[in-house]
């Protein structure tokens, strides 16, 4: 399972988690629905700091994301 | 500190930890070495898949790079 599908996964367990929808997901995150979308379907490849800014809104440690 | 600074700061331990010059370090990993150097600086933004070639070039996994 490379790091894309490990990101997805992790996202969308998570945000499940939450009991969030991809929209309220992208909304606190401040990003948009079809890019959530897009990375819980491991069809994008985001830099570190897109990495962080959803953890914070996760409230989770960005290394979780990617484990 | 934020998430670039971590990763500077993570992979420069580690790769001294290793005994590895920057340019060991950028042939191992097959990336150039001021990328690395930039990264070690807190100079780039890289995406997620940089981050699992670093981490499998350091034999660590790759939130452990981000945290």
């Amino acid at each position: 399972m490379d790091i894309r599908d490990r990101l997805a996964a992790n996202l969308r367990r998570i945000r499940h988690e939450k009991g969030w929808s991809q929209e309220e997901f992208a909304h606190e995150a401040d990003i948009h629905r079809t890019y959530i979308s897009d990375l819980e379907r491991a069809a994008r490849n985001p830099s570190i700091e897109v990495i962080e800014k959803l953890a914070k809104t996760l409230k989770v440690n960005a290394g979780q994301l990617l484990d």
